[in-house]
């Protein structure tokens, strides 16, 4: 495609992106809901013909040579298609993010003071394969009343297309306005690349991808970014952390899908109870094959494991491996978060109520988790329905992006004549 | 200064904020409330040296040729200062604006889930002449736990070196670390420069000055900037609007303080009650001495004004001009609002409660004002206190920026053992 084309293209999907997002604004809390609702049916309806080019992709992404995980991530099984329609059904059925009344108060003179969610207007989502992105951003776009412009990788094209010509179906028959979801159909970075430039259209970016992809993203545009950075997340277990406890949840953060963000990274053992816990823990982690790096303190203890070092602690292995590190107390234990961390979940494992909360204020992480698993920041437990990923930044979302989170607010004063 | 050196010294004061970040994050919020109450003591204990030197650096600025309104703004008037001492001490007496639970609840498998507001972490603030930005914006930051560096102006340098050196006085008596708050005593731009690559250090810049100002900042940084652009802010009189208000909210939202963001420079005037509401405001405005610009049917009513021309529609005149278009009911006025405005203040005057309705809705403006004057929209009239300035953007924060406007938030999980 010649390159003035592709500017136009791609330039035209944004301005009927920012009109959509003119008329979603004006629509009912009812009608986006009914969007969405009808979005299975027609999932339903093309299932066949998606399931037929989703094959076709995966073949061909196998046979350019795309690595077998990466193919993984872009095939629509039984279970996929299932988890996508749950999802829709989900966000659908979730409260309406939009016209809350987050303030709202009578200033002494009479003005009625009313601070109210909005639309943030245009999303644009660059992911990398999984076909499920589709669905769910679409869809709590179109919930918190953004219109979203979706740019999943080269590789799932086709399958995308199939996808969101589907929900774009149950928009038009519940007067949504159709360019309320587009998808980028150019293949290539080129496209990406205008997109990065459109400021005028497109109020935020939302990457989601490895760390080079984010960052090259975040240092071409002037658009902002809500970051989706890597995970080193961590487990501090208190001198007085329960053993049966502190085992699960350790266990459970690293071990329940050990290739996520929020999977356990390096656990941190109080000194006085890294004695009696310590064999238990590496008889656990033996058993599910993870592989255990110690500071000094821990190999003293545990003498036939690997030493972890600086580099360890501040790995995201996304890997069966675990790094640990013996403290001396909770102060330590923060400090070593703080300074290694990527401030995206953090937990710790006590009875002692000051502890805890010490815990809570210190760590500045967008998850902190007391006596239950990391694995449960990822919005789902924290009764979200679906969300776009989890934010590692500090302005406007932070932690899992869910339908409140994509929408901004603006300030309504009523008077009867007030003036200054 | 060597470059070097200039790097190092900017860089330093990065950390050093940094640091102190992270203590503000953990002391109470009586403690920084205490700090701030403090601070109006010390102004007053170095008024007549702080007076002396404003006076040294007004004459400066007047000798190298600063227009005079420039000139103005650096003064320090007695009114000023009693404005700056009132400030603080309001900004004192707010509620603390962190450890909100901004949402909470219990999820069915008994994960007790709390979303709590945190400080952001380090707020750099770069603005124009005006010391009462110093103490305002270093006394917002503090109240919502954030460390500031504040770069003023060049021509009033030793002046903000005077209110600084009192504030951290008055946290140092206090146990609030001193690095709280810092201010860059290097004149020039390089050290401005030097701050925007501060990503490691600065969690948010925010730019206060004219347009051109805050775009050479957002553009040249990686770090994310809340941005002041400007106010083209219009007021709407619909068809029923009752004439005596009509013209006593447009006089006010143009009059009461011609050069602010917030002062209407566009006003839409139904076409079915422009005939009566006109020569009303056209004698209002006269004895005003504004200089009214008006469309096609303006002009077909009040033959003697000026033409008003696209250029005028764009136009944030921050003086006693006045652009009035006619329009032909709410929706062309909706129109023209979110095409030509620049989504800061926006105003209706009707006792119709669907037309409020529709305009507060479609507006897709920060504040949207209801029977009230668009001067309103400071933050003051909202109950804030001070404010840090009056936000464009959607992200984050949007429209008045005061200490709630300064925190994020953090997922708090309380669990007995919750896995996944």
């Amino acid at each position: 495609m010649n390159e003035n084309t592709l500017r136009v293209q791609v330039l035209e999907t944004g301005q009927n992106a920012k009109k959509a997002a003119r008329e979603l604004a004006c629509l009912s809390g009812e009608q986006r809901q009914k969007a969405i609702a009808a979005m299975p049916e027609k999932l339903q309806q093309v299932k066949d013909r998606l399931f037929q080019i989703n094959r076709e992709e995966v073949i061909e992404a196998r046979g350019n040579g795309l690595p077998e995980f990466l193919v993984k991530r872009l095939e629509i099984t039984d279970n996929v298609f299932t988890y996508m329609i749950n999802r829709l059904e989900k966000v659908a059925s979730l409260r309406d993010p939009l016209n809350r009344i987050l303030q709202g108060h009578e200033e002494p003179g009479g003005l009625m003071v009313q601070k109210i969610s909005v639309p943030i207007g245009v999303i644009a989502i660059i992911y990398e394969s999984r076909p499920s992105v589709t669905t769910d951003a679409a869809s709590v776009c179109i919930k918190s009343g953004n219109a979203v412009i979706l740019r999943g990788g080269s590789e799932s094209l086709r399958t995308n297309e199939v996808l969101t010509d589907a929900m774009v179906e149950a928009l038009k028959e519940n007067d949504v306005p159709e360019y309320a979801i587009q998808i980028i159909r150019i293949p290539g970075h080129e496209a990406v690349s205008e997109m990065l430039k459109m400021d005028e259209c497109i109020d935020v970016l939302i990457p989601r991808g490895g760390k080079p992809l984010i960052q090259r993203i975040a240092r071409g545009t002037r658009i902002p970014v809500i970051k989706h950075y890597e995970g080193i997340c961590h487990l501090y277990l208190a001198e007085d952390a329960p053993p049966d406890m502190a085992v699960q949840i350790a266990v459970n953060s690293k071990c329940q899908r050990v290739e996520v963000c929020n999977a356990l990274e390096t656990l941190l053992i109080d000194e006085r109870s890294a004695g009696y816990l310590l064999p238990d823990l590496v008889r656990a982690f033996g058993e599910r094959q993870v592989h255990l790096r110690g500071c000094e303190k821990t190999r003293a203890i545990i003498r036939d494991i690997a030493e972890a070092t600086e580099e360890d602690w501040v790995s995201e292995y996304l890997a069966p491996i675990l790094s640990i590190r013996i403290v001396n107390g909770l102060e330590q234990a923060i400090d070593h978060i703080n300074k290694y961390g990527s401030a995206h979940t953090d937990g710790i494992v006590t009875q002692n109520m000051s502890l805890a909360r010490q815990f809570v204020q210190a760590v500045d992480s967008a998850s902190v988790l007391v006596n239950a698993s990391t694995r449960l920041s990822g919005g789902g437990d924290y009764g979200m329905g679906a969300v776009v990923g989890i934010s590692t930044d500090k302005i406007h979302a932070r932690g899992p992006v869910g339908p409140e989170e994509l929408t901004s607010y603006k300030w309504v004063a009523y008077g009867e004549g007030h003036i200054r």
